[in-house]
């Protein structure tokens, strides 16, 4: 690892969180000029750049040191400026003393920035407003990304920009984009702000007040799941409900099928395959899941439930506009299922994403096929082209690596919280997928402030490792990553 | 397919089975000459020696036939003459009227032959003798596998025989035994016997009458969990407890080794690479266990309860000395990972077997290392040889469409009994694993009567797949297997 080179970007990247901080301090002055939020959001920015300051100073780099970055520079740059961040962004809770310690702080803010929206706060209604800003702010700048948005914003990265767009944006990337990656990061950027404008209009259309609506703007762009309601989205009517199922739906796809469409050319939504099976599938459920409820009688709207909570599971958003874990046991079944798969490849959206688990069940079909017919050669086959045998491989041992994460950090929570196993195998894959909620005592209804201090930090990690593709928060673990 | 030949192979074996079955008969004649079960195994066993024959009459093969054999008619004869097998095997449980429906006579058959080990017999002490020395029987002939006794057995086959073994035999053959394939079965049989006459000498020592000592040495050596109690082997004292412990362990590992072993090379035990991991896991999990079980004080006999129920639970048989199910939630949790794991390759037990499991850690820990050193060539070593791609990548396949069946068995289970989510979970895993009791409503003290018919119908399925290796019961699905 290049540490000269990692330290500098970090500290760019640190400027920036420190720039966009000030739109919170803004909403801390403008409701109390002398309350504890403005004093800690003033302190932290000030630190925060005077940090950043000493280290582009210390650690200065030349334009030759650019050609040096390498894939393993990329992926440490990734994994330790998310990390540092959230280190970062959690100082301002921490100080205004709305949680009760560091770890509430940190969980907090990564449950921000990886978009899962599980909180630790108990009452959220009570907390002060530039607080709820700042932390559902986090969700929009780690829903793209804070790395795309640094590729979009700063110049010089030059063509070794593509090795930490790769890093941070989820899913395969199938094309290469690298000669033009400046030029993308930009454009999903655009839409991300356009779609995000309009879904703020809608709201605030919908009679929500501006502060709510840009913070569930935010909750649902980026799929992440902080309300300022204690009932969540369950506090608003039909039409709220209704447009950010509509703006989750969108979230959950594929941002360069929004810029195509955007360009003028809307077929080629259904010319991806992903998106087909995705639009599919979110459709089927919603027909199950509605008319279960129906036929069940627990919900008054089964329908705009069955629609609103099959989304915000899949998309990996954990809004909830209802209680589902009193729902008929086969529905909570099916959303756990929902919990691993997760959004589209290049959304907003988090779990294993939408083409890995539609590749892991073709190269599982394959494999029968070829039981059958042990010499044939049999390619997997996505959008008409064959996959290469390393992206089967690649796709096969994420499944694996996904699979085992999750396992090992259900087993850590039980040992840490001696819950149920219901309760552990889905904070365990709340966290991992960055939905939220899960079942039991991390249900719909419930929240995050029981855990024990270990068993935030574990959730935290399993938080970072699923926003950041699995690969740029285990290699922090291995030592060759530190060596140059 | 060869449909003459595949037919008349299944025919052959249906007669090894009548033949065999003229052992319960013997128990049934002993026990009562006019009982219903004396008549069922009469009639049952006329009905297959005439049918069988007729069978062989009219699908008549030739020597040049069994050069034609291949891979698929391989899957196809092991599949397919595993399920007639089974609807046979029920017929004089079905005609004793000793269950209420041919489901649960199938139900229980198919859990004998595959060494599951879930019962509906709500009290198993009332079942006349003649039957249940019969479903014993069927764990321990499924358990080293009918085919494999086949090969044993008759001539003829050829070096064909290798496809047919391949097929049935559990783990991934990694040498290639095929010119002494009739030999390596002989001997496989041979070491079985053994072990089997063996144990039911210590367990007549112990004090257990000849009976229950030979139903109880099917159930451990095939690793299948069928007793002749209602308290499994809660009902007798530490020694007979240990010694079963003892031969569980045993049967958990590689025949092969055993093999080696009473050749004169014992130390061919750890020089195996499996084996080091199976015993270093073994060891490790009986100390955690034991350790919590002695400080939550939820054990009269922390030790023995826990090197019991570990083995027990990682070589699939499904013994139960105690109702595990209390137990503090953590080690719930292990029993749950550990129920995926399952026994050795080449050894009786189920699950994904040890040596798949290692591998696709091994795999996945790769994967972290290829994200730093994305174009260095890191091949998986396993005893010290690097495996081929193509292996991996059937291991990560087979890792792969054995979770989605595991899902997929779950999803059903849940619709057609909607329980809770950790029944419907574990009863999924304990089929395909062929371990018996889950938790919740299939946990330890419990049995499998109150599952409706489509419930036992998708558990035998499950049981089939999770025996077989899943390739030979999942092609039958696929009409290339059917065509010539």
């Amino acid at each position: 690892m290049h540490k000269r080179f990692v330290t500098n970007i970090i500290s760019r990247i640190l400027l920036i969180i420190c720039f966009v901080m000030t739109l919170p301090l803004a909403w801390a002055v403008h409701d109390d000029l002398y309350s504890k939020e403005t004093q800690s959001f003033t302190i932290t920015i000030c630190f925060g750049i005077v940090i950043s300051c000493i280290f582009l100073w210390f650690f200065r780099i030349k334009k030759e040191d650019y050609k040096k970055i390498n894939t393993k520079d990329g992926l440490a740059i990734v994994g330790l400026s998310w990390i540092c961040l959230s280190i970062f962004g959690a100082i301002p809770l921490w100080l205004s003393q709305v949680v009760s310690s560091y770890t509430d702080a940190f969980f907090e803010i990564v449950s921000g920035f990886t978009t899962t929206g599980s909180t630790i706060f108990v009452d959220i209604e009570i907390v002060p407003r530039g607080i709820l800003f700042w932390r559902s702010l986090t969700h929009w700048l780690g829903g793209m990304g804070i790395i795309v948005l640094y590729i979009a914003l700063l110049p010089a990265l030059g063509t070794n920009a593509f090795q930490l767009y790769k890093a941070e944006a989820p899913g395969i990337t199938v094309e290469r984009v690298e000669p033009r990656i400046k030029e993308t990061a930009k454009n999903l950027w655009g839409i991300y702000f356009f779609l995000s404008f309009a879904e703020t209009v809608c709201l605030l259309l919908g009679g929500m007040p501006l502060f709510d609506s840009l913070c569930h703007t935010f909750g649902t762009m980026a799929t992440g799941g902080f309300s300022t309601k204690n009932a969540s989205i369950g506090a608003y009517g039909p039409f709220i409900q209704w447009t950010i199922f509509f703006f989750m739906f969108l979230a959950g796809i594929n941002f360069i099928l929004h810029y195509s469409a955007l360009k003028g050319r809307p077929k080629t939504y259904f010319k991806d395959e992903e998106f087909r099976w995705y639009f599919f599938l979110v459709l089927i459920l919603i027909a199950i899941f509605g008319i279960v409820l129906m036929f069940s009688g627990g919900s008054q709207s089964p329908w705009r439930d069955a629609a609103f909570q099959v989304v915000s599971i899949v998309t990996t958003t954990g809004y909830t506009s209802v209680d589902f874990d009193i729902w008929p046991q086969a529905l909570r079944f099916f959303l756990v299922i929902l919990m691993f798969i997760g959004g589209c490849g290049g959304s907003t959206g988090g779990g294993m994403k939408f083409i890995r688990a539609l590749l892991s069940v073709k190269i599982a079909l394959r494999s029968v096929t070829q039981a059958v017919f042990p010499n044939a050669i049999l390619p997997i086959k996505f959008n008409f082209k064959a996959l290469s045998d390393r992206l089967v491989t690649a796709v096969l041992s994420y499944f694996a690596v996904f699979m085992l994460l999750f396992f090992f950090g259900a087993g850590l929570f039980i040992l840490t919280e001696s819950c149920d196993l219901v309760t552990a195998f889905t904070a365990s894959i709340a966290a991992l997928s960055n939905i939220g909620p899960g079942l039991g005592k991390v249900g719909a209804t419930q929240n995050y402030a029981w855990v024990s201090m270990p068993g935030k930090w574990l959730l935290t990690f399993l938080m970072l490792a699923g926003r950041l593709e699995l690969y740029s928060i285990l290699i922090l673990f291995i030592p060759a990553t530190w060596r140059k």
